[in-house]
């Protein structure tokens, strides 16, 4: 019997967390392994939780590792989507029943991993990452597929800007893009990210991008632009599958030898305060906008411990900080790259 | 020519900001003066930030003073109210006119003041108030007032509890609450204060609570209970900002005394380490669910860096971290009180 499409998806993900967490644990042999977490959720599904963090932050001869915080959870869960959920899905997925039909409760399934790699050193960048696909079953027939989706990205946050390190990691990106179709899903899904992670009080990108993309299925052509694709047609569940696989698979060699070649970098006092204060955007970001984490936040019974496992370990505030004003300073330079999005490659 | 009401408030808030500020300097020599910042704002009105940090937080010989991060803000505002936040505020306010004859518009002035204490000594709380005047004219007869109110609150967030800080604190704010309706008006002040700062996906009040109150005027005898009143009657305009003083009067009582008497706590990195544990919690409650965080975000033109002056210096996140979990340690105590909040008084 051929494996299930949801259970394909849910063992991709399961797999990509531990070639990713291994891989981290290997970059710094000495430093503490990832805690790994099972968990099962009451409602349906399991996930597991892989978190770095040193035991004793107070103790300074236990914080020379390179990694500072990290979180790289996968979760696969499945339900009852209640009304006010299926009513607002209802407005990107047409093929989703009307209310009278269902009693307003849809079976759904969904399968995803989310990661966030927090360096220690300031000039190591920040890498965020989320790949999920999405489901929902016909209430009478549970076998029959209704509705589905994927969507993800992955984008970097530096403090200090180094230009190849951008140019690399976006590039990476968009060779994963181009094997599914050439030159036609990397430009959209980077302009995506760039306005998605967007802090509009700031008037600040969070980082230097990377790319996004949500309700990505057959139907959705205006999510998948095709009219510079030569082979423009409808892709399939598997074809698609293919992209966001090519997406997760790339994620190590988009982000390692950036971390390989920064996190040894010599800093000073200021460098360290310039990056809490950057942190401190990144809260900024994730608890006021960010989609996810405020649906979590939201959701009763929701595992509050792995939504916020985003947040960095410390963050600074400052009042007026002189910080970057100087625009030939190295904080002055990321801060008119966050707030003039470019084009790397 | 007697002074207008309004400019008497103005006159209060700002003579309140110079005589706390004062006070802190004064208990603190050899620490920074605060930072005194005048603006004005272009649709109309002006303001006074003042506020405390160290000019180096990197260099440790800064960091031995009492505050470590602290804002105590005046703003005095006048301009039009777009249709939206009139069509809001008419829950409350049914003399405010309807659209049709105001074209949606609607001419306001507010006075108020904000204030935030970070001290640096983990056993020190940080405090927060906040005193604010709401007035709204007729767009056809600018000097009839069509709708005023009063909001305000103070509130003591401690790191670690010391059930005589939290008694002090309340005791003070309660004798200024029964100088004008003895009894009546602490209690309700005093829950909707546990309602307000509560943080709902940590199922954790922000602090140990003390007062909160919006809209209060002389129609609103629902914010104004009455029924245990012996002298029960619609308080006047003067009656109501006679109570708001009492309340801004009494805060350097209310607290001053818990700071002096924790300033030089001595304290190991574990307390410190707590502190900044609580400081994030601190930060969830401000960027989530905060009402004037998030009108201020989102109000175009809006003083950011006034706005998040609350934020603390520094703050932390740990994924599951085993601090407070054991029950009968100081960390834990704190937890209990902040998961089931308590009568002081």
């Amino acid at each position: 019997m051929p494996v299930a499409f949801r259970d394909q998806v849910a063992e991709y993900v399961v797999n990509l967390q531990d070639s990713i967490v291994t891989r981290f644990e290997q970059l710094d042999p000495s430093a503490p392994k990832f805690n790994r977490d099972s968990w099962t959720r009451t409602e349906g599904g399991k996930g597991i939780s892989c978190a770095f963090a040193v035991p004793n932050p107070t103790r300074p001869e236990e914080t020379n590792t390179i990694l500072e915080k990290a979180g790289v959870n996968v979760s696969i869960v499945h339900g009852s989507l209640p009304p006010a959920a299926v009513k607002q899905m209802r407005v990107d997925h047409a093929t989703l029943p009307s209310d009278p039909d269902t009693q307003g409760v849809l079976p759904f399934f969904a399968a995803g991993i989310s990661l966030i790699i927090h360096p220690r050193n300031p000039h190591a960048p920040t890498v965020h990452a989320n790949y999920r696909y999405f489901e929902v079953s016909d209430p009478k027939e549970p076998s029959k597929t209704v509705a589905w989706w994927f969507g993800g990205g992955c984008d970097l946050t530096p403090s200090y800007l180094y230009e190849e390190d951008a140019v690399h990691f976006h590039e990476t990106l968009k060779i994963a893009c181009d094997k599914h179709a050439p030159g036609v899903l990397y430009p959209p899904f980077k302009k995506w990210c760039d306005e998605y992670f967007y802090i509009p009080h700031r008037k600040e990108a969070r980082g230097v991008g990377g790319i996004f993309f949500d309700d990505l299925n057959s139907a959705n052509h205006h999510r998948l632009p095709t009219d510079k694709d030569p082979s423009s047609r409808p892709r399939s569940q598997e074809e698609i599958f293919g992209f966001v696989k090519s997406c997760g698979d790339t994620f190590l060699a988009s982000y390692l030898p950036i971390l390989e070649k920064r996190a040894n970098t010599p800093f000073t006092e200021q460098q360290r305060r310039w990056q809490l204060l950057r942190r401190g955007r990144y809260v900024e970001f994730n608890l006021v906008y960010d989609r996810g984490t405020k649906f979590g936040l939201n959701t009763p019974g929701a595992r509050v411990e792995s939504i916020l496992m985003s947040l960095p370990e410390t963050a600074r505030w400052e009042y007026q900080s002189e910080m970057g004003t100087d625009v030939e300073s190295e904080e002055g330079k990321l801060l008119e790259v966050v707030r003039n999005p470019k084009e790397w490659v």
